[in-house]
């Protein structure tokens, strides 16, 4: 076990930057092999874009990731672990899409098959579908097309496979969707490896047996915290790092307190925040051109909370889809289990959130409950509680889910910066994974890679 | 003036981040305005992507921008203020061209006119020129077709006019040149907001009467050495910004040691360097996701110094272009202006960077002396000085020439992002200039317009 000095320094084998799922999930790798180590974490909390709150009592809101699906196995063993229990998604009753020009749409079943656009967006998502399974998301330089996929935008692509305007705004909330970004900032390939990388487009956009198919009953971040709980005093909160330093043999990881020194760090953290660190020697061309082309998504998630899931009265799910230029992208019924409450989940994201941030809070509230009521009826206006978390704002995470990769990143920075280690440093984090990329389940399984490599470096004597 | 009190705490007026070209022009129109202020500087020197340094007794080599041009105003009346003289590039003799197939194309006047795939070039690059016309460089989301060309990638619209693999080499090379990036990474609106911004495409290019047309004699950091010395001790060097906290009327910068509290701020730092900063509250959604769309180009340049201009006896300019895999793009006559040396310089930019970058010191130096000697003959392979700035790896820069905007990053956050101020915080560096963006002469620019709206703001008694 590590001590602290009086001067503020920590020696230890290993430091990992980071207590979201993929360092956490590290960390206790690294815990279950019996090694030494350390977790330092920015915020005063563990969990990074999973963030389970109780409100109005006894009701758990999720505010980041909250949906576990079959194919999910690393985030479902790590739940077994710890006996985190699950209950399936809300999705009984008739579902809707609000149209541009006013039209209610609605539909039944996971997915739509009529309406406005629905052809052209059948055809070109059945081509998505066809193009990833060529993608090799462990390699995906290795890709036959890689070149030619990576240099243009998602935009571009459907553009030339489609003019039918619906198509194209079907398209752009599917885009939306799965990476809270808008299809012509994204690479045409980072979509096809996000596809392959969730095995299908139906496993990425539908709920039973799908990504959306559970949610925990304690909340996602259950598995982060308890991971914290038991590796205890071993995760230090409220320490931002400033500094990674490697020397030989030895990596500095340097918090405003603290100096850790370790034989090896893992660098657990979304792209966005690991520019805010300060490297020496500086990182490698491709490892930070790899991240200044991995924007994150722009995301906030507000929550309406009734005191029951009137909308089931009507025969409505309270799902639903807009393709208006409104702040709402997606809603979904986010009841509790035994419907003891009525909550309603609307996504904000993309070009929807640009604007909408920077309205004032009842601006934002009024806009969003008036999205609420063309999907549930007039009494979602006045919901018992109200919660946002704009994730773009957030100082720790700086966006969610996840962050894209925009054009060229994978062509120009990919074989170098994408996830080799760096010297003495791993590098974690879902951007990493090649199975669900940008899910708590891809988190998990970068950081046991991240541990593997460090335990095999450690017990290979590697130097730094 | 202000004083600094025991505690670290500086209050002043105006607060400037970043003491490069565009810093040090806003802090000198503030100067000249009569106004408190204070300039922070990471680095141990100001200047910030100009780097000036004797060498070999008595010998200036420019390791970073290095040129000055007939229409850069701005940057002409900061030199004739300053008296600082200029000489004209060298450029008499014979240039050549050389291709991947090992071929040797001689040519001479400004630009070539025959050559491999030399149609298609001047085809595509007369469309751009065309194009560029209707870019409004002063609010870029007016222009006509400002959505259709951000939502591509250059390459896509190269790819679209030209199926000719040389012409497409050509055209991936200017690209390198004027952006230091690669077609498929760059937003085709950007790469024409980049011609306009300049004039023409030919300015861009060309030597004589247009960007490269002179060099400075002390060297190109000269104006920032010279605003330096005459602010004093209003400069702090070796302060780096970590902290950028915002509250009514008051926007507070901290380094480590020192915080500043002042009426307002102008961060005049390459967009990868204010990613590094923690911003309370957080960058708003738009100019936080501008920046994370604007990666910094890849460049090094390399000066070999010999005891003479060998070359010009056999009629060579010393001009090149490399059409090749290797890791020089082009290579110019950087001697003296009374040839007492004989100097060479090489740019390593785009993809042929990420490679090179990784090999050994003597890797990359027998890699650009190979290229040098198919310039100039043999005898470059026995320089007498030979001297690297890998600008990618800069720990306070970290790319250059600058930044370029990846697609979607114009469309999605241009309005909001590019150089609005956030609160009583103000935005400068050349990113943010309308005229020869990326450019000495936008840095300065850019300084006098975010100093311009200090002024208006102090003199308003606008409140933060």
């Amino acid at each position: 076990m590590w001590e602290q000095s009086e001067h503020g320094l920590v020696e230890t084998d290993v430091v990992v930057v980071g207590a979201g799922c993929a360092g956490l999930a590290a960390a206790l790798r690294l815990h279950d092999a019996g090694e030494d180590f350390a977790v330092v974490e920015a915020a005063d909390r563990v969990g990074g874009r999973t963030l389970s709150e109780v409100r109005s009592g006894s009701l758990t809101i999720d505010h980041g990731g909250q949906w576990v699906g079959p194919t999910q196995r690393e985030l479902l063993a790590l739940a077994a672990r710890f006996d985190l229990g699950t209950f399936p998604t809300w999705e009984t009753g008739q579902h809707v899409e609000i149209w541009h020009d006013g039209r209610r749409v609605p539909y039944a079943g996971a997915a739509p098959d009529t309406g406005p656009g629905i052809a052209g967006y059948q055809r070109v998502t059945e081509l998505l579908d066809r193009l990833a399974q060529t993608v090799d998301t462990e390699s995906p330089w290795l890709t036959p097309r890689f070149a030619e996929w990576d240099a243009q935008t998602a935009h571009t692509f459907f553009a030339a496979h489609t003019d039918d305007e619906d198509a194209l705004r079907r398209l752009a909330l599917a885009v939306q969707g799965v990476l809270c970004a808008e299809p012509y900032e994204v690479s045409l390939f980072h979509l096809l490896f996000y596809v392959a990388s969730a095995g299908s487009f139906r496993e990425l956009m539908e709920t039973e047996g799908c990504a959306q198919d559970s949610r925990f009953l304690a909340g996602a971040d259950g598995p982060a915290r308890a991971i914290a709980e038991l590796l205890g005093p071993r995760v230090r909160l409220d320490a931002r790092v400033r500094a990674v330093e490697r020397s030989p043999g030895l990596v500095r990881v340097c918090t405003a307190s603290t100096t850790y020194e370790a034989r090896r760090a893992i660098v657990a953290l979304p792209p966005a925040a690991v520019r805010a660190i300060e490297f020496t020697p500086a990182l490698p061309v491709d490892r930070a051109g790899w991240l200044a082309h991995s924007p994150m998504g722009r995301v906030a998630k507000v929550h309406a909370v009734y005191d029951a899931p009137f909308w089931r009265a009507e025969g409505l799910s309270g799902i639903a889809t807009f393709y208006d230029d409104g702040p709402v992208g997606v809603v979904f019924d986010n009841s509790p289990p035994d419907a003891s409450a009525g909550v309603l989940v609307a996504f904000v994201y993309g070009d929807r959130l640009s604007d909408w941030s920077t309205r004032s809070a009842e601006q934002r509230r009024t806009t969003v409950l008036a999205a609420l009521a063309t999907v549930a009826g007039n009494s979602a206006r006045r919901p018992v509680d109200y919660a946002e978390k704009i994730w773009s704002l957030d100082g720790f995470v700086h966006g969610g889910y996840g962050a894209f990769v925009a054009p060229g990143g994978w062509l120009g920075y990919g074989r170098g910066g994408w996830r080799a280690p760096t010297g003495a440093v791993h590098w974690a984090g879902t951007e990493s994974a090649s199975v669900w990329n940008g899910y708590i389940d891809g988190a998990i399984s970068s950081g046991h890679r991240a541990a593997e490599e460090v335990l095999a470096a450690l017990a290979g004597g590697w130097s730094a």
